[in-house]
């Protein structure tokens, strides 16, 4: 533990899990070390970085630190019409669950895929979700793994996800056992949604809030929207708020905070990793 | 009328209304010389340019020419909280629905507004806004105008809009007479969410679907994500299903198109003008 950490902050830190896409200029060592030296208990990884590095060499690296891998990003991408194209998806898929496994994680994120080119069916799209978590569910349950959809931002509904809402979310994942298929909550995606606490009331009923995320809305949004995530703190999003849904809702796991920020990236990423720690301490009860 | 105009297209524009934003490059008078020289029948006109070219002189221009103003675009901006400004709001609110009067239209749409500087209390300024109506509702009806709620998409609920949703904005409507206060229809604001034929249907019910716009979703998003509405039949939205929603729900009047984008806005006005008036045909009922 870093002796510049501020006496008694390591326990207000006992929940938090910092996303590996936060900080993605550090290496699988370096985000290792960081957390180890700021008390970070837990990482979520993603898929490529753990490919780059190797995924048994991963797993030890972060098993050996104690680190606890909360989630591993990600599946999904399951709105293919083409039927190879579906085959290669539901194999990556497969192969998404056996990795989540092999790191130790019980939850896999999946963001769903967005309309096949030309399409305008979104109804379709959803349907086609539904039938691989049909596949899929069974098979993450057998190796220990949830599936949790991710409800992305409706400004992502033509081409990264076609499910936009928490409500969406629970349609398709309550056709199938809590214990193969929940959600993520992450507030930069639901934020403004005035139906959302109540859905955090089903998911949580329902055991179904796999993971809980925070990232904060700043605006202006960048071209093409995907990196302008804000730093907790810095947007619109009243993240006690949230926090307090989750939990009345019966969640008590890891907050994980995943944030796509060009400004950040530019930075030195232990420096990042270190403010979002103490962010997430002066903005979580 | 133009003769290069196909035959039979006049009365397939018979419902068009042209919004004044999408071809903004156009004076006033050509603007209303292009609508005559296609047959467009109806333009939404915006404040700034009315009041540039002048109230009176914008009202005898489209009157004399026999187009119909569908809207005046726009209202709003209710959110404040400092007395001060919403005094200001409220006056020039009441300034718009006198412009309206005068042009002789019967909608003015209402843009709600965001959250204040440093608030992230979305419910409060949802609440601010119903209190203005109950202020502008009962002055625009004394002169024949009716308030049209428009939910924006929720990629603009902190800077621009917290009313984000149709059910949203229906929920604010229905608290006053429906002659006062109704609902925008905008496909590129609304088609992302599974819930929103249901709600055309519950405003359509109350006869509260004021005004019905047509866009296109486009991407990649422009930074600031304002001006990249799609041209008609660029997108991923299904126009036609969404007029039969509106239409289904009783909805027979005009059927205005509102572009912002930098790409038709570099283009000469007449030419993109014209190609939206043959996509309106191209992809309407």
């Amino acid at each position: 533990m870093s002796t510049s950490e501020p006496a008694g902050s390591a326990s207000r830190l006992a929940r938090f899990s910092i996303n590996q896409m936060t900080v993605k200029q550090l290496s699988m060592p370096e985000l290792v070390d960081a957390c180890r030296g700021l008390g970070v208990p837990g990482v979520g990884l993603w898929r490529e970085p753990v490919q780059a590095y190797g995924l048994e060499r991963t797993a030890k690296l972060v098993r050996d630190a104690g680190l606890t891998v909360t989630t591993l990003c990600r599946g999904g991408f399951l709105t293919a019409i083409d039927p190879a194209e579906r085959v290669t998806a539901l194999d990556d898929n497969r192969l998404a669950v056996d990795e989540a496994a092999t790191l130790g994680t019980d939850t896999l994120v999946l963001v769903s895929g967005g309309l096949p080119a030309g399409s305008k069916d979104l109804r379709g799209a959803r349907e086609r979700i539904a039938d691989a978590l049909g596949e899929l569910g069974p098979y993450a349950e057998e190796r220990g793994v949830r599936l949790a959809i991710e409800p992305l931002h409706p400004m992502f509904a033509s081409d990264r996800c076609v499910v936009s809402t928490l409500a969406q979310a629970l349609d398709l994942a309550e056709r199938f056992p809590a214990h193969q298929v929940g959600v993520t909550v992450d507030t930069y995606h639901i934020w403004w949604d005035d139906q959302a606490p109540a859905q955090i009331a089903r998911a949580g009923a329902g055991g179904r809030i796999h993971t809980f995320q925070l990232a904060d809305w700043t605006t202006p949004l960048p071209e093409g929207v995907l990196n302008g995530r804000g730093q907790l703190g810095d947007g619109s999003v009243d993240l006690r708020e949230w926090q307090a849904y989750v939990e009345a809702a019966g969640y008590t796991g890891p907050i994980e905070v995943e944030l796509f920020n060009d400004g950040l990236w530019a930075r030195d990423g232990r420096e990042v990793l270190a403010e979002t720690a103490a962010r997430f301490v002066s903005h979580t009860d």
